[in-house]
């Protein structure tokens, strides 16, 4: 009956109160509630939408339906990122350790591809005996001894999160400000964090390709954390291009080993190090991000943060030696080059059209329990802007057959458009966002 | 893949094309499409529309999901009439065998109880031995015999809207003009009428209350006739107040059969004479409403319709003895009276709370497999307008118990207002609709 009065009175454009919001979470993570009374509730919000007092309660009903780590007995500050997702995204990767080793907690909880986009889970599933089901007191007691943990979200976190998601995802109700902002939020807030740095992708590859979206979705975000405390800080990174070169699991895990190694790609080193810089700041263990990328610089040139993602992978059942020697990664067995099909500019590289390539060769899933490839992919040497000659190599395919080659092959010439003009590309990280407002982004 | 993009699609406020209604119907009526993207969808059709072409292609994929009777070897009119549901409301049963007595063959295909309304199989399985489960092959033979069947939905008609019906009753999407019109549409085409009349219900009892909805209803439903050169006609009726005196369901049988032997209370017996006249005008056996009023008074007046109701039940499996002796039917083991709580005039009997009653006392479902007591309810004779003196009977109530009497006499409390003024009650036939427009109802 609760079910049925609420889906009729949001379908009319009204209210549901903190009260219900908790109620009706509860009721649908024990399974009282059917899916298809919370389908037709979650389209009504959708188009009728909710204010931003309903998603704060809607966080709280979803965050208070399950358990939270408790990091209060850490006396370092307990920062993480989250992105909104994108194709070549493997920051988390690298930024994770790095954070890490200069002294700030991150209780990194990750999630699997969706949509056209990876995700962090199966990239690190491509490190050879890699495990991300940590339980709870497996992450704590990793957190205290190398302050970092990459893992999945359990079932202990939030679990009327959790069916939400699925069901929106099968519903058409994912793009919607008010439930990314709430479902991001009620994982992050379970971490017990000091402090969350978002990632808000903009540009075609993104969820939300359109910038004032992107701002909504991160002053939603920041209002959320400020109900807890949780002081968070958003950057608008591009998403009109792959970020790095990598695009496909164990390649993406190469980069990023490559990476904290200090041979990373510069808009992937960059990316990163804005976003880390932020995190030490919240976490003050820097007084400023010149301060921040400073030590962060250093902790990479040392190969401090290489050896920390060691020590993570070890402690994670997988194999460490893949930090000295990437080739121990899974290879893919056939790779051949894409060339230019002519001479101009690169006007555009499509990251849905790469991000749906990978899963069309086998390295992202269609159904929930496809078996991915970790071997299969890209790497895009090419970038937007770029002047390139006919018959220069700009990409590396990786298949497991011979006719994966050629789907590849015929993405990128999809994905890939060389002109005679080329508008320029989004600012790699254009904007900044805190409680005080929005920013245009600038290295202070 | 198809549902999704649907959903998305409606969801923004855009078309769905006849062809994709047709494979979404066929698919959901085979299983293929979960329950949960159907209500998504049905929710974002509740709250963003579907314009006329939308409604026919709907209901066209619906009437094509399953069988349809071939009435087509007949050679006389086949009418049917349909009610958008009302408390009180025994027309069809008294209808049924008065028309078909005049000539007219009459596939009446009825539902159950839905909300506070009861349905018209719960009223005709109060009838000791009564099967509503006809086979259609059954329901053709007795539509040759005796021009008149009354029977269920089969799970061969329309099974795409069987299934439709039940998940918009549990996800708060059932007010829906073009729904409800396509539902009821996609019904009764599949009876292969050569006509149809319509009677739609407002007031507070009614599904739809406000007249300019009605109006709207049934102007959807005589378009959607005209698709299939079925012409509709419908009557807008008061349901400000229950209909008869009786509310229950072997109540309300008995108060039928009285009306077929020409003892009916005058609202119900004007109601069925206006919907039976239009009848018998649709299928040209009778010039004008006025020449069909006065066959019909002689099919009960000669006891020919009483006569036809007996052959009915007897082709049913049901006691024919009951229209002679009303008696027979299912007795209350306890019966009380209702006073006038102070002297007035009867300013509402609300109908709402009548059929809510009957519910509680055991008459109706609140669970789909609730079991139905045949035995009670309320026999109203009060009208609103009429003047009551303290102290004198309203009401008789029929229950299975002391507590259930105190139950009943509670609801009429609540129920029957008595005041110093009181408004008139709606028009009992208000309004004509066919295809050329709406008109004040005025006997011709």
């Amino acid at each position: 009956m609760l079910a049925h009065r609420l889906i009729e009175r949001k379908r009319d454009g009204g209210r549901i109160e903190p009260g219900e919001w908790r109620a009706l979470m509860n009721a649908y993570a024990a399974g009282h509630i059917p899916d298809y009374q919370m389908a037709a509730l979650i389209m009504a919000v959708f188009i009728r939408g909710i204010d931003r007092d309903e998603t704060s309660a809607l966080m709280e009903a979803m965050l208070g339906s399950g358990k939270k780590l408790d990091l209060s007995s850490f006396t370092k500050p307990r920062i993480d990122k989250h992105s909104t997702g994108g194709v070549g995204d493997k920051v988390s990767i690298v930024l994770a350790p790095l954070v890490a080793v200069c002294g700030v907690v991150v209780p990194m909880m990750s999630g699997r591809g969706l949509g056209h986009t990876g995700g962090t889970l199966d990239k690190l599933e491509a490190i050879p005996g890699f495990r991300t089901d940590l339980s709870l007191d497996e992450a704590m007691k990793q957190l205290e001894e190398l302050g970092c943990a990459l893992i999945g979200q359990t079932s202990e976190i939030a679990p009327a999160d959790r069916k939400l998601y699925a069901l929106r995802d099968a519903t058409g109700t994912v793009e919607s400000i008010p439930l990314i902002a709430a479902s991001i939020m009620s994982k992050k807030l379970a971490e017990g964090l000091t402090g969350l740095v978002l990632d808000v992708k903009r540009g075609s590859g993104a969820f939300l390709p359109e910038l004032d979206r992107g701002l909504d979705l991160a002053r939603t975000m920041i209002e959320l954390g400020a109900d807890h405390e949780c002081p968070v800080v958003a950057l608008l990174t591009a998403m009109d291009r792959p970020l790095g070169r990598a695009c496909g699991n164990a390649l993406e895990v190469e980069e990023a080993i490559l990476a904290l190694r200090g041979e990373g790609p510069p808009d992937l080193m960059n990316v990163t190090y804005a976003l880390a810089a932020e995190m030490l700041v919240l976490g003050h263990v820097a007084a400023n991000t010149d301060a921040a990328r400073r030590e962060l610089e250093k902790a990479i040139g040392t190969g401090r943060a290489a050896e920390r993602m060691q020590q993570i992978i070890e402690a994670q059942g997988g194999n460490p030696g893949v930090v000295d020697d990437p080739a121990a990664l899974p290879q893919a067995s056939h790779v051949d080059l894409f060339a230019a099909p002519r001479r101009g500019f690169v006007a555009r590289v499509e990251p849905r059209a790469v991000g749906r390539a990978v899963i069309a060769l086998g390295g992202g899933r269609t159904k929930i329990d496809d078996v991915v490839d970790p071997t299969v992919g890209f790497v895009i040497t090419a970038k937007p802007g770029d002047w390139v000659e006919a018959g220069e190599p700009l990409a590396t395919v990786f298949a497991s057959d011979r006719a994966g080659i050629e789907t590849g092959r015929a993405a990128l010439r999809s994905a890939i458009a060389i002109a005679d003009e080329a508008d320029p590309p989004l600012p790699l990280v254009s904007h900044r966002v805190t409680s005080s407002g929005a920013e245009l982004y600038a290295r202070d």
